[in-house]
């Protein structure tokens, strides 16, 4: 089922600069490894905005939270969860 | 380019029922259309809410303006629009 | 997977009484038909409000938006959908 | 009694290390020992927060104040209490 | 136990004068009514608003949701409840 | 004149330890003494929080901010302050 | 003592034309006299809105509440009424 | 000098269509009229709304609401004015 | 022409004493200057609050900003400004 | 396309005062060179506040997000971007 997801990141300023360039990279390593797992269908940048907003496809609740906790920045990030449900206007679904 | 669009309806209560239920079937014909040409690649409902997140692809706020505009349930909706940019961590976007 | 949901009711005070009647206790048949297939384990009324809060077990959104949207008097309620997973501390998923 | 409890945890991120990881074995302690007690019946994790939905059973709210303040991260957590009461629609209250 | 609880009053401007009339004059015989009974002892007025903030002592939330929704005018009150506890440097309290 | 103040403390988390205590130890004596007086009649804890709801019965505004800002932790809470009147349908007022 | 006093006019706009412009008018002529008498020192309009800022000086709560409800558009106003007190560097009140 | 100005229009859906028709007709014809005097240099729609963000040139906010309160939408418009200022990085204000 | 400042201090509490006492007393020294001068003709204390409210005469946002942006404390203050009219129902206006 | 952007600085008081003043030198020199590339048509300070006002000229969502973030307080501020349209009751676009 999908999610609608919205990540805000907040890295506190006075973070060590190196712990900081470790944790960008590696939360783009995991980013990368859970959008080619299938998981992770759709991540758009927030124009203006150290944010996101992503759509994930997971089989439950549990799993999602597995995931969103696994990314190095969870504990620098406020994030927000949407239920989605198929719209009866979708074009895609209905062929 | 890409804008997330966060459309929620609100038909008043008291309006004519006949009048609803055009409205309401003018709005899918048109939803469909506008998919078919390709400028809404993205259509979901939000669980429990009359509500739907959508993403256009279109040449320009103009564009986007018109579009929405057009839609017959457009005076009972609220809609947030909010631009988007490629993330430097989209699988997609580096392939 | 289980979903906490917040409804909150605001029928308008000009619908006809009858109608209104009607409504709720269609309402109320639907509600206990819910629980009794056991997709609706919880149900309480928040205290001073007409308003109640609900947790719902089902295999997906779409289900859970097909359910909500089946209650007499969706179109008069403002519905909260936040999505649950188990708690890393909770004592019944441990045993 | 019912209280439905909304808990949000905000550790300071510049917290020792160690302190953190004391305060959050024993904060684990205390929920399983408070479940175990009969006052903690539910606690769910809500998905992509540190923040989690309970429901508390109490004789009154001297004593949920007591065991809310007797948990180790209630520094650092912000709580929202909701009182509860049986909804006229539910079904295990009307068997 | 002791709940502290906020009425904001919002009569619809349509509704009969008669109507209007008659709920409140019913509302302050019942207002008056439960004060004498003791379950309401504190009631004062906000300043420049049609809103009360009161102090009930009732042995429970159902107790105090059953009387909040006997009031008159409880359809067109909005109201929210805080739950209170002895506060630790209560004069009253430790005596 | 009644006046309903609303107190949330928040001391910030690296203050000393020791200051913190003498503060707390200061507050909860100035407290005392100025319920004593007459002038806070009331004084509960909210349930959950570091906050309390106060009822406080003094000459004028600026007797009330001299009281207020007098309170040893007055530079750590954040205060709101509701103007009260009688209330028509007050028991109390109309005996 | 002074209040400050935020009003903001919301007449429906499916009252009566007459009855509206009456009350208008009424108001008009009940806050010059309020201001002659000396209790309602400083009227401003905000730019843009049907709302105004004020300061009235009144011997007590009850007596500001009396004035405000007798006001002809108070059933159509929200109102937000702040207590003030002497600034420690007003310029006036060292005089 | 300058303000920045949004206003967000709600034409009530039950006013007669044609009073509305004429109004909408009469909003651009002042508003034009207001061009071309030269106190309103910017006037954008806002994607999506039936809102607009502008940017008036007056002497005085006195001038302001009375110009803005000549608008035929006037009554069902939500203003929000904000006073602007040169900023320092301007590139035109330093030539 | 008049605006109403709505002026928050919330000077850190880590900050050297001396720095802060010095800033406090600078900050009192320029807003007697400020007033003497006629342009800050109100300033009142909120009650319960270190904030104030003040309405400046000056001749323009370009003026008023320079003045602000000039308060010692300006750096730990939040600041909102609301633009005045003359009210038609002011009775010194109309004299 | 236009965009209208809201930016407000908020550089932590505890900065080091060399690196705080480089990067408002920097971000100065930037918003310059910026505008003289006629991507900032519009630039204003909000009176009392440490926040601009500006419309951005930019062909996409990812030219603006890449100029915004370049900008060198980037990492400081907290930035609204509003898409426009342009209003049929402009003057300057029916020319």
């Amino acid at each position: 089922m999908l999610f609608h997801v919205h990540m805000e990141v907040a890295i506190p300023h006075d973070l060590d600069p190196d712990r900081r360039a470790a944790l960008v990279a590696e939360e783009k390593e995991r980013a990368l490894e859970l959008q080619r797992s299938g998981v992770w269908p759709h991540l758009w940048r927030i124009v203006g905005k150290y944010s996101n907003i992503s759509v994930f496809d997971v089989d439950s609740g549990d799993t999602l939270h597995a995931l969103l906790s696994s990314l190095p920045l969870f504990p620098y990030m406020k994030i927000e969860v949407t239920p989605l449900a198929i719209h009866p206007s979708d074009l895609k679904a209905r062929s």
